[in-house]
């Protein structure tokens, strides 16, 4: 069986829309996703950045974020032909552990938590597909590497590209491997 | 640059030593390691398992578990020559998380936390040598797996055997791959 590892972050979980929400709230603004193309919140507004990464901090933040559309449905798809890991940058927010663990259960209660992993760099996984935002992981990643669509990727180019979820079903679908 | 990925409990950090003190002082008991050669404490007394078990339930037990003797110093010098990923099967007591990420970043502050994995299946783990106490993870991981003795694991054969941290570097030095 072959194996699909799954980021979390802006692949399943919808970071960018509560973090620019609670941005927009607090310091006034009303940015749209579209502002983000090819950057980042922090990047955006460098003289806060500070105050603008400091949200991910609060052990709470990661809890209730809304899952992307179609992911749910897909993986479970996915999961009878493959073997799905969720490999998610947890590392860079050490305090997210719980929050992170329990969003999975919630959400993807079909997946066994043995199969989630907690982690820095991804080229620590061992994987035939990887599909994630942020195309760092997939330097040294030993399979395929999957751009999902996200603002700050938006210009990023020499990967597959998939866009949304119909696109990932689609991509496995058309590799006629089972 | 090889990689060597490295478990946790009962290999870095002496989870049997506190577990069995605890267990002994509520139980007024005097168990010794020896008793445990070949079985697990809730093996050995199976009509309290369950309480056996519940101590790992507490998010503080993994923070204060003893240094296994010789992994600092061993673990320092492989990472020269080696990169190093600790795999701990956190996924097991979701509860832990935050105590075992603590716990490395006091003991091993030499190692980036982006070489943490806290995983349930370590399959998932991309490395050329997994130094575990647990055989069952050597069963589908890619590597070479390097069986570190801990008392619960004393009849195994059919693994690369260390008994302690003096044999890691024994092994890794007679490679002469650096």
């Amino acid at each position: 069986m072959k194996r699909i590892a799954i980021d979390m972050d802006e692949v399943i979980a919808d970071f960018v829309f509560k973090h620019l929400n609670l941005y927009n709230r607090d310091f006034n603004e009303s940015l749209s996703v579209e502002d983000l193309y090819g950057t980042r919140l922090w990047k955006l507004r460098p003289h806060i950045s500070k105050e603008i990464l400091a949200y991910v901090n609060d052990p709470a933040f990661f809890r209730d974020l809304r899952v992307i559309k179609g992911s749910q449905e897909v993986i479970q798809a996915l999961s009878e032909k493959y073997e799905i890991f969720i490999t998610t940058a947890a590392m860079e927010h050490p305090s997210s552990f719980t929050a992170k663990y329990e969003w999975l259960e919630e959400h993807f209660p079909f997946l066994t938590a043995m199969n989630f992993v907690f982690c820095g760099d991804k080229s620590i996984i061992h994987a035939d597909y990887l599909i994630d935002d942020n195309p760092k992981h997939f330097r040294r990643f030993i399979g395929k590497g999957i751009l999902f669509t996200a603002p700050h990727n938006i210009h990023e180019t020499g990967y597959v590209r998939v866009n949304n979820w119909h696109d990932v079903k689609q991509y496995f679908r058309n590799l006629h491997e089972n």
